[in-house]
């Protein structure tokens, strides 16, 4: 990919799209679950650009949304009703209500409490909800505690008792329709095993609803595939799905899948400048135009993402750090890179996910332009936040 | 305050600033330097609303910015360019530029490099760049390390050694000219020991460059004054003005503080809305309306809010968490709250600071709604961010 081309078209921080990727990724997947019902939601909150989710429209593609918002998103990008599903451990009524004028494939309930409202609106629209239940198995998915969701202490989902109830009284409520179970346990997982014991344990209630003349369609297992940062396990996608099959243990559901990161996470890069280099005490700092207001994942977990430099030359230990008033503003610590000056470029890895749909306007910095790759051409798919766009819905107050 | 009045009138989630805390909060530091010739800059990133910012100008203050996007919000808000600084560890050329054209204070430069490019690009416009140079005094405030930043480990600032030499070169440039000196060594101080040490440090250059005829205007001592979220001490702030006074040793200087947290952080509020209660298990979790996207801090930092209910009730422990599909989504763990049911009110305290500035659009939520209270009545400061809104730099490429 020509860089300085992009960077010189577009400027910089600038997220870079490879869609091709995101198309081989999908299709990695898919074909994993072809001998069977499936239907790959892709989590929109990974990535929401708006052509980015068109994309993946195209593909066949169901989405996963975790807010209105982000069903709105995924309509406006061609999504069909029938392939979204709403998550979410807090919907508003308002959201409820127009989830279920939009009429899409199911609302995923996270409570009894939440099960009721969706009741009472469904009544009140004189509609009959489409539900799941997000089943919390008490596994440990082992990753980071921030994005760990499967154990009793995390406020996702409900117990498989709390399950029971919730089934047996959407089954009898004439405004609930229970027609899928779901399950997810956590994010960026290197290892399977927990989801698939989280399959099993979903599994057997299944069967237990069923024998209860509950007729559950959709068996969604959530997402969480994890992607190769560094040097992580990526999870054996064969064995992943053979796992979920076997759990299924014959019973006919629709096989519901909902990666995110696992699609999109390597399908991205975000394209920082160099502005300057500086040494406090032994310390080397290369300071660069992108930020944490760019990309947060370093910052708020720690994570790591590969910087490579578009230039050779013996490298050194330096931290890469933007322009923001606080030391939490890194992108990476202890990164190997050769000397650089004002103007080389660096290229920040696998920040296709969790990337801009995290990002803010901290520090009043506009939010980065967006650039799809495909079949080799680029186009843009986002302007870059211009000071305007910032103040829009302040000015008119002072 | 009636709140419930207000999220009827505006809805939630919602900040609330009260704007004669602030005024309290400018008129008590401002006073504390009374005998000397002043400058309170309010730091714009801990709060950037123009309605704010109009504020604070109106009592007399000027702003430290750390963007040109700042730089520009302080002007729309009617700030005064002879009151403006601009910081920052990496300043691109067009921001640079931008400054110089816009005629502000200074520039606080934070590197030899940087001074550099200030000069170059002050020359190309036949300009003169008055300019400050952060000092950076190898202090430990003693605060999170994430927003400490007097250490020789920190990306701010440069050695005194190097300091020299930029003034000594800035003092010979046709296209600079060193009007300040500049040290800030952190945020959320409690203890202002290490903020009087660094201001001695920092003097102790001051009068060797007015030695070398280097004629610096103003004394700029950054901000980092503390506040109480929760048992912390306040500084004193007497103390805090003296320690500066006596540092000085009767050179003649304007002080300049960079007060941002200090003027608004207990000046605001986030008033949100139960959405549901659930166990899992044990634990207790009250869902809110509000989540990380709107308050990053006790995500980011694990910072301490206090947050209260509207009702009384017998208080049991609970996490306050937002609809966020995450675990990292929390506003506060291990609180007290009375049983809350769906449209209960919480009030998230100490608010006002690095809340709604730090606000995203993750999940595809969008920012809250923000108003100010003045002489007991409220207005609208900044309207709620619509879906429009969030889609309007993606929407035309779809």
């Amino acid at each position: 990919m020509d860089y300085l081309a992009l960077a010189k078209k577009y400027q910089t921080p600038l997220y870079i799209y490879d869609f091709d990727h995101i198309t081989a990724q999908y299709e990695k997947l898919k074909k994993e679950f072809n001998a069977r019902k499936s239907l790959i939601c892709y989590a929109v909150k990974a990535n929401s650009n708006l052509s980015l989710l068109k994309h993946i429209a195209t593909l066949g593609g169901g989405f996963d949304c975790v807010s209105i918002g982000e069903v709105k998103r995924a309509l406006l990008a061609g999504a069909s009703s029938y392939k979204i599903i709403y998550s979410g451990a807090g919907k508003s009524d308002e959201e409820i209500k127009e989830a279920l004028n939009l009429d899409i494939l199911m609302i995923n309930l996270e409570s009894f409490a939440e099960m009721q409202r969706v009741e009472l609106i469904a009544k009140e629209l004189g509609k009959k909800a489409r539900i799941s239940v997000r089943v919390n198995p008490n596994v440990d998915p082992k990753t980071h505690p921030y994005i760990s969701t499967g154990l009793h202490e995390n406020k996702f989902g409900v117990s498989i008792n709390e399950a029971r109830k919730i089934y047996l009284h959407a089954h009898r409520s004439d405004n609930l329709d229970p027609v899928g179970i779901h399950c997810h346990i956590g994010s960026q997982l290197s290892d399977i095993s927990p989801v698939i014991e989280a399959a099993n344990i979903t599994s057997d209630l299944l069967r237990e609803l069923r024998a209860a003349d509950i007729n559950i369609k959709f068996f969604d297992i959530g997402g969480g595939i994890g992607i190769r940062y560094s040097d992580e396990n990526e999870p054996n996608l064969y064995e992943y799905a053979q796992g979920i099959l076997a759990a299924l243990k014959g019973q006919d559901a629709t096989i519901v899948c909902e990666p995110g990161r696992f699609i999109v996470g390597n399908s991205g890069e975000l394209l920082t400048q160099v502005l300057y280099e500086k040494n406090n005490g032994d310390k080397r700092f290369v300071i660069v135009d992108a930020a944490m207001n760019d990309l947060l994942r370093p910052s708020l977990y720690e994570a790591y993402h590969e910087i490579i430099a578009l230039k050779d030359g013996d490298k050194t230990n330096c931290d890469v750090v933007g322009p923001i008033c606080e030391s939490g503003d890194f992108l990476g610590k202890n990164i190997e890179l050769p000397k650089l000056e004002h103007g080389d470029m660096l290229i920040i890895k696998s920040a296709g996910a969790y990337g801009y749909s995290m990002s803010s306007n901290y520090n009043t910095r506009g939010r980065a332009a967006q650039v799809a790759i495909e079949s080799g051409k680029d186009r843009l798919i986002g302007k870059r936040e211009s000071f305007e766009d910032m103040i829009q819905n302040e000015r008119e107050f002072i």
